[in-house]
């Protein structure tokens, strides 16, 4: 038996410690929940990853400069949806510090233990009013139960809330590792548009618990893509507060974690991909026989982002020259006659050459996968793609294209 | 006025000295017409731009080979559509040199003199017996009027085919430039794909030949974006002939020439681009303020080729956040308090904030550019980007999203 283990309707405040809510404070015209609050019982260990792009938005520059400031360590994280505060200037920084500020003073903590992330519409400015009265009442609701009205409240264009939490056994005891995410449109590598939280009750040195997080989001976060587009406010963040007096400091203690928080951020990345906009399935693309793991992952992550595999496979098409041609563009070097490619258990190329295979039946493998049971890893499109005889491998996860992308994104601000 | 003139319904037979015939040899199973030769009256001065993609197609490498082995020089082009010949090993290119070989038998010209070109579906063998008569057939039909003809039998998806021919007046006398190309989906830089076919009747040293062509292209063909998807194909060959007995050998000569070959494969790459599977309209992003060309020319193909921009441009939303979010995910560094945007004369950005600016004349731009007429210069959405003080810029061009691209993707070999 693995000693992680699900933990049913687990979430970002399954960990002891946590609590948090989710909230109507008015920012989104919609009505919907836009507010959530996160806090720890206690100063937890904060590790951070964020968006690449050059044009990144206020809150993720001013969560950059509170985990230097405080050295990793942090309390509680306020975010919204609605707008991004992003392109939004120096109001927009000013906005950000003082939704720290305020949720920091009535949680009785420095400023700079409180971070803020937020998502939504570019260049619109946050109704600062409403988010004040906001931040109030959510600290007021906040509880140990309030993981799943948090993570409803960070969706923007998600169908479906994503948490998740699992319980992992060390030598000196059990820990709990639970998160969080939100995703649709805009998700690519390098902190694509996502926001994801995770939190942990294990006492981990905070340099141990960076390098679990920047793996774990390897492997998983950055290894998404469903348009191809990255956001100004991609952001990862992961607390872990030691509630559980649990120490991970043996080698095989930190191996079990880190396998945890990175099952963890899969399933919250994956869980993203699996809700891209207008998707109707999830695509599994794992890529072996790379000279490194680096090359097989960007191997992975071009046939997960090309728009004509993804257009395929919306439409059950077993057309793997297409996947053939966004590995061959990859900008990883492989010899041709060496390329392997499967569609679920239908082999297509060997060596290079297509081989005969069921074209109604892989037809079908798509279908089937498509009517599969939400995230029950029966729901994905598995192409599989060897590129030579190296040991270098990796997974990349991403979406079909469908009608309702372009519907969804033809139509977000009007 | 200008040294250069459009001829009326040119094309790639428009150069003194080109015969061409485009015929149905039958590899389409629609019937279309999809076999094209192309032919100088004498030996032409070559140059060739081909895909980057690991997997690259037998007819790409068999035109590399001969183009080496002839010193850039060459007389006649074989180009069919209906089977890519990508992916089909040994025996495809065996193909290709059999295509090349008849021809030249036919032509009374060395093999190596011959060069081949294919799109259409990967990993089909052509129909060699189709293709050994259709080559028979269409060096009988082929004449200096058959530019039209061939440049229909090189379509695949596209909706209109795509030609034009300039004269230009060099000191010591008049000399042509015309082409053809065919793309639709798949177009991406680094000669994403398509095909195109330059003709030129000027007398030019071969290295000098080289340059301009790959000059125009790099201005035109490489900075045309689709879906990001580049192809197994993808070439430019460009043939000039010297039969106008014009010698383009002065510096004003040769930088009047390669204005006129860059602005030919510009209206051929621009063809492509608006031709784009399910497109309405052409988009065409200015960047400027760059600390390179470059930079520039990255930036700008970088906001033509975001899903999230086009999806938006469909949507005739004037979603300015999205054009600022793809140009600062470029891999270009700049600040982002010098990003100005522009959608036509509307301005949206100004140092990094959103400036007021009329939503619904913003959107109208769009629609009024969507039935602009066809080619015109009236029919596209032009995006402007400045990005600092550099003195860097350039252009990209591409298209919107529409349903329809996914509908054409979703369904093409089933």
């Amino acid at each position: 038996m693995s000693a992680i283990e699900t933990i049913e309707k687990g979430g970002i405040t399954s960990a002891t410690g946590f609590s948090a809510a989710g909230i109507t404070a008015g920012l989104k015209p919609s009505g919907a929940k836009d507010l959530a609050v996160l806090c720890s019982d206690r100063l937890a260990t904060a590790a951070g990853t964020f968006t690449k792009n050059v044009v990144c938005a206020p809150p993720v520059t001013v969560c950059k400069g509170k985990l230097e400031a405080s050295e990793g360590i942090a309390r509680a994280i306020v975010v919204n949806s609605g707008q991004a505060n992003a392109a939004t200037g120096v109001e927009g920084t000013q906005n950000a510090l003082r939704t720290a500020d305020e949720a920091a003073r009535i949680l009785g903590e420095e400023a700079k233990h409180v971070l803020v992330a937020s998502t939504g519409v570019i260049g619109r400015q946050i109704n600062m009013e409403k988010m004040v009265a906001g931040i109030s009442e959510a600290c007021k609701q906040m509880s140990p139960d309030g993981g799943d009205d948090a993570a409803k409240a960070i969706m923007t264009t998600d169908l479906i809330d994503k948490q998740i939490a699992y319980k992992v056994k060390l030598s000196s005891g059990t820990v709990i590792v639970g998160g969080m995410s939100k995703g649709s449109g805009m998700i690519h590598p390098n902190m694509a548009t996502m926001l994801g939280f995770v939190t942990s009750d294990a006492a981990v040195e905070s340099g141990t618990w960076s390098k679990i997080v920047k793996e774990a989001s390897q492997k998983s976060f950055n290894q998404i893509t469903v348009d191809g587009d990255t956001s100004t406010n991609d952001c990862l963040i992961a607390l872990t507060n030691g509630a559980s007096e649990v120490v991970a400091d043996t080698q095989e203690d930190l191996n079990l974690l880190t396998e945890t928080v990175t099952k963890c951020c899969q399933h919250l990345a994956k869980a993203i991909a699996r809700d891209g906009e207008g998707a109707t399935v999830l695509l599994e693309i794992k890529v072996s026989g790379a000279a490194s793991d680096e090359d097989a992952c960007l191997v992975a992550r071009t046939v997960a982002g090309s728009s004509l595999v993804k257009s395929a496979v919306f439409g059950r098409d077993p057309n793997w020259g297409r996947i053939a041609a966004a590995a061959g563009r990859a900008g990883v070097d492989f010899d041709e006659s060496e390329l392997d490619i499967f569609l679920g258990p239908h082999q297509m190329m060997q060596s290079g050459q297509p081989v005969e295979y069921d074209t109604e039946a892989a037809s079908k493998y798509m279908v089937d996968a498509s009517k599969g049971e939400y995230m029950s890893g029966e729901d994905s499109v598995i192409i599989t793609v060897s590129i030579g005889g190296g040991s270098g491998s990796g997974t990349a996860w991403g979406c079909d294209l469908s009608y309702d992308y372009v519907k969804i994104n033809a139509e977000y601000t009007t």
